[in-house]
């Protein structure tokens, strides 16, 4: 499909390019291929009207656990080990491949609404995940999430899952899935395991997602078992030799942030998330000074307790400044990029997607800015970072197809979705 | 107009009541006449359906400077200083009575479509903003902003002012209207003019609303001038002698937060502001644990940059919990009642408004919970407090009457406000 979006306020994400007002951004199948004046004599099958709307690429969210929406507002306000102990990981256990089919895609159709375009997920049954995505339109890094067990049948049994997903789904849906190895975490990976995991990854020659030094206490331990951080022990084994996705990256100390730097590790700021569980606040204003690539991510659905990068925004570009006492810390452009170029950065991504360039695969988002709460139109890029809603994306692109016009969704029937997992969750609960 | 909004899912926010599921609710002209299973020879004039909906009393939004509209997203990103200097000041010097007018129906017209359904503001052509509101139809406590000048005459201006607008307006459009007196801050006027500002409270039997224990400039300079903080400097001159509602008290010590008890001061808590302007976090926590009436604001929209208490809401039940290292800290329900009831006390409105009892007047608002997400329907009190978006709420009742429904807004042209303030805000600008 040859698609023209016209008369568009285009904020490119392109490094250094200012906002361009009433622009037209051309594109053909999946590329974008001409941005400003258009060429007279182009193909078209559609044309969008970009008037009183933004287009900025499409956000990414770095870090969550899809399926885990069906526990959305199951339990909160109780201490940490609780909830995981007496209520997340009961009903973990007992979830099936449909039930994270199922899940996923209710949150795939919330991150649609939102402007999500890309995402990178840690859970299991992660062909649920991708066949989601496939049917959706989105656009996704898979982890098959691994904790080391006992038996060591099972260890290699995971590691076989996570190769079995490469081979089955890398590359597949239009190159719009792609799959990297995810051990959980140090604390529940050892030494040893953690070195096979980044062999298979050396071996496919792709990324790793792993949680790092999300709490005190994970650090405190860190320290007593192996005599350094957590950041210190993953560099030593060499995890970091591959390019690595790290979720968290609350408790950092300078030290760490000088390693992340070396290794360039791509850290994901979960600020909602590192809120609600106590965790505490990442330094991200210190790690971004560092000229660190910091990405952004809302975690998994039950933790936070939705899939809005804006609200991840907001968060960054306001609690940052006080913090560090000062107005100028993480500014509102410094907050986008983390949910845009950035993220496409940690993913192995930015060749395609995270700007709106020439050349680069066609996702995109268009933020109808014609709401009582964006009125005066003064500055876009504060207006995207402080006053914009989840419910002001209108149109959602995403390899060049037009998953959401108007706020419908076109590729799933989204009652359908919201009914299953009403069901299965309430189900969920009493199954035995 | 009797109105019955039948099956709803009720959260009254009536002390200890849990949430009633599939219950009507029955609302004669202004006033809540029956909860539960209605009689049966009822008038009705209109039913609205509450089946997936949930209600509960309209939000308070306790501080914000209405106005201030005209200038989101105008100028951010620059430290405090020259943010008021360079941008704020030179344009309010300008703002004519329409002005501010146009700008705060504007903020009222997103205040309801975000479900608040009162409001205290502090600005200044304060008829505007009474006529703004009478005309769109919700409630509000105005209070004209005084700031102490050299000349005295100016000063006595300032009192008359605001006792003509008591005048004027206290207890109209159907008593939806109040007015207290606006002293703007301890550090604004001396300590001479502040106790003839609480004298004039006093004589109007009403209350004050000021800013205080703001940024910590302002304390250390009251250290210096008065050799005690802004909150014991205010108690000795008598201020807290009337109700007094105190918008942020970030920096406030253990002594200060004893002082705000015994007083009953209201403090009003704007998280994001506070955390946007780089002012701190107010010691939210500790000042419930004591048993103090916190409300929740949101500050004017061009430090902010929305009127989205909802947003306001996440911030508190989140941002805490990583402050205190501790996942209890300001639960869900503590959150939803600093916006509702607690707003309600410090506005001394809590015998009409603040909950949904029979014999209050009905203000109420119904958030449509089926969206994706906030599906599955698991805990309704975590779902408003973590997950609920603003555009979730569907219809608002203010003073028993529909003010929207299905999110259009009947009492204004939402069009022509926007219009007209997009006009208005790019002409201010370039005014001489």
């Amino acid at each position: 499909m040859n698609l023209l979006i016209k008369n568009v306020t285009l904020l490119s994400m392109k490094e250094g390019q200012p906002i361009l007002e009433n622009t037209n951004i051309y594109i053909e199948n999946d590329t974008i291929t001409q941005i400003g004046e258009i060429k007279p004599d182009i193909k078209l099958d559609r044309v969008v009207d970009g008037a009183k709307k933004i287009a900025m690429p499409g956000l990414i969210n770095a870090h969550t656990h899809l399926g885990m929406s069906l526990f959305r507002n199951y339990a909160n306000d109780v201490p940490l080990f609780d909830w995981l102990t007496k209520y997340i990981w009961p009903l973990e256990a007992k979830l099936t491949a449909e039930d994270v089919y199922w899940g996923s895609l209710l949150s795939m159709i919330e991150m649609i609404y939102s402007g999500t375009t890309a995402f990178c997920d840690m859970y299991f049954f992660m062909d649920e995940v991708a066949r989601a995505a496939e049917e959706i339109g989105l656009r996704g890094v898979l982890t098959r999430g691994i904790i080391e067990e006992e038996d060591p049948e099972r260890n290699k049994e995971k590691l076989k899952d996570t190769r079995k997903l490469y081979e089955n789904w890398n590359g597949k849906a239009e190159g719009r899935i792609k799959v990297m190895v995810g051990p959980h975490a140090p604390y529940t990976c050892g030494p040893s395991y953690l070195k096979e995991i980044v062999e298979l990854a050396k071996e496919l020659n792709t990324g790793l997602h792993i949680h790092v030094s999300e709490t005190k206490k994970e650090v405190e331990e860190s320290f007593e078992k192996y005599g350094k951080s957590p950041v210190k022990h993953l560099k030593d084994i060499g995890v970091f030799n591959v390019p690595t996705v790290a979720a968290h990256c609350v408790h950092v100390s300078d030290e760490d942030i000088e390693i992340l730097k070396e290794m360039k590790v791509s850290p994901v700021y979960n600020p909602t998330s590192n809120a609600k569980l106590a965790s505490g606040f990442a330094p991200v204003d210190k790690m971004l000074k560092q000229g660190i690539i910091v990405a952004l991510g809302t975690d998994g659905p039950a933790s936070n307790n939705n899939l809005n990068i804006f609200e991840e925004i907001h968060f960054a570009a306001t609690v940052n400044k006080a913090l560090n006492y000062d107005a100028l810390s993480v500014p509102a452009l410094e907050a986008l990029k983390m949910a845009t170029i950035n993220g496409a950065k940690a993913l192995l991504w930015d060749k395609e997607i995270g700007s709106i360039e020439v050349g680069k695969k066609a996702d995109i988002i268009l933020i109808d800015i014609d709401k009582p709460h964006l009125y005066p139109h003064h500055d876009p890029i504060s207006a995207l970072a402080y006053s914009v809603q989840a419910s002001d994306m209108d149109t959602v692109i995403i390899n060049g197809k037009i998953i959401m016009e108007k706020r419908e969704i076109k590729t799933v029937d989204v009652e359908k979705v919201m009914y299953t997992v009403e069901e299965r969750a309430k189900e969920l609960i009493g199954r035995k």
